[in-house]
């Protein structure tokens, strides 16, 4: 059996690329040929937005499916859009899923029992309703806070297993002020390290038949702090690390280098703004957006070729 | 200016009730006759389980909004029944500010910068959409994780300050692992601690002209931990505390007795399960689940204000 970082891990070596497209779509920098279409035919705001974000999207998703093994869309744009929003979210899913994209929904979800299972349920399961079940969001994996511990990760686990799911937890952020609870030390040892050990631990709890090594636990750890990464990379050999922070957030390809094993597997690099808003970079009116995400995404994928081994 | 907790305070005083009912809707809990007519008439099993949700939230909030000052519905029940879910959510959030009662989202939402400034547009103000703008969910306070630190509470400080609202940061939560993180020693002091001062201060630097003395950042501290509930009462005197874990959780009103502070103020307790399903353990087939709920909030108002010097 495939179990889901095999699956991403599969995407990366037939792509020649380590990389994932995140999709935050922000209204502010989708371009007005897009917005204006939504909003003449669509009079509720957060409908016509929602609908500009799904054209958005999709368009993306056609340039850059050939490129990339995976996406990665942000939950709190979809959510800032509400109901509607979420709709478009469900609907950008399934589109990247047709087209054989790993989906990773960025929720940073983190809860217990129950309502952990939930979350579960929504993001990558299927919700049961005494008798008929649904799937509500559908994605591949899901990023998750564990703040809570293990009583926030072990309802994600027999999904994972059961279903070829997967889960990145947060470890060591991509922001500036991530050492304030993040670098504490605790015995000598950062806490960011010891939530790297937990994922370990709730990998090995879970583990499947994989074939790549990695667990279906996976860490968040950020790429503006390449001597971590290359640290973490070491101290947790079968945790698979979804690396944010390329790009719009500082941090360059020589930076990610420590973040893949000697065959070049276990990490995918994100980039979203970079990719999804190059066109603001170019210049123009922004109606070859998705010519330019691909451009974009053509770059990253020669820059980190460079410093990946595979 | 009165700001967010003054408001919830307000409403505590006015109905001699410092408690919170959790809408946690989950649908093997809800009524047959609920669930039935929903299910009858549409024929989407997650758009008719968002209507039985809706429907059965409608009814508790009618039966219990004259008793308690606030509601805390908790996305995952929502988000497992996708968009519609979401809608429902929406809907219950409206449904809950028209009868008057302060409305706490549990979203433990936690991200940095502009994708933190889009759950905050999300949750607690208005999305701008380069022209119009709208409210998506509207709730008066949001629950939230300090993993990533400032960069992840900053961005929701003006709009607090500005709009009236507030935020939870989760400090020491209610589960049998909450120890695996937020127990470890940092300089002798343990992590949620540390946590808990960030909230002080997160808190002065959005000051308002509080009249309650707590700022519009709070903490979530379990009830389940009575010893370090009273400590963190004693050490955080200007931070708010929400207190999850009674009932279902097993915490009983001694042991949330040291939340408060001398005058009663400063803490409001949640119970989800235990209100929202009494029908279950009053017997019957659930038609009266509304009165069930009325009278076990009742009790839990008679049970606390034993323990809740006012």
């Amino acid at each position: 059996m495939i179990v889901s970082f095999d699956r991403l891990a599969q995407g990366i070596r037939q792509k020649a690329n380590p990389t994932v497209v995140g999709l935050d779509p922000n209204l502010r920098h989708i371009p007005k040929c897009i917005k204006a279409t939504s909003f003449d035919k669509i009079t509720d705001p957060l409908q016509a937005a929602a609908d500009a974000v799904l054209r958005f999207n999709r368009a993306i998703l056609d340039a850059v499916a050939d490129i990339v093994p995976a996406v990665k869309p942000q939950c709190a744009y979809y959510e800032a859009l509400g109901w509607p929003g979420m709709k478009a979210l469900t609907e950008t899913i399934a589109y990247a899923r047709e087209k054989g994209l790993f989906v990773i929904t960025d929720g940073k979800r983190g809860d217990i029992g129950a309502t952990m299972e939930a979350y579960a349920a929504a993001h990558l399961g299927r919700t049961e309703m005494g008798g008929p079940s649904a799937e509500a969001f559908g994605a591949d994996a899901l990023t998750v806070n564990g703040y809570l511990g293990t009583d926030g990760i072990a309802p994600l686990l027999p999904l994972c297993r059961e279903h070829d799911k997967g889960v990145f937890v947060l470890v060591r952020t991509s922001n500036p002020s991530a050492g304030e609870i993040q670098d504490q030390l605790i015995d000598g040892e950062p806490l960011y390290e010891r939530m790297g050990r937990l994922c370990e631990q709730w990998s090995a709890q879970a583990a499947g038949g994989q074939t790549s090594g990695y667990g279906c636990v996976g860490a968040v750890v950020g790429a503006t702090w390449p001597r971590q990464l290359g640290e973490l990379r070491r101290k947790l050999p079968h945790t698979f690390f979804l690396v944010p922070g390329y790009g719009a957030q500082g941090a360059g390809a020589a930076d990610i280098a420590g973040a893949f094993d000697a065959e070049g597997g276990g990490a995918v690099v994100n980039s979203s703004r970079a990719i999804l808003y190059a066109w603001e970079k170019e210049g123009g009116d922004g109606r070859d957006f998705a010519g330019a995400a691909r451009r974009a995404a053509l770059r990253m994928k020669d820059e980190i070729g460079r410093v990946w081994a595979h």
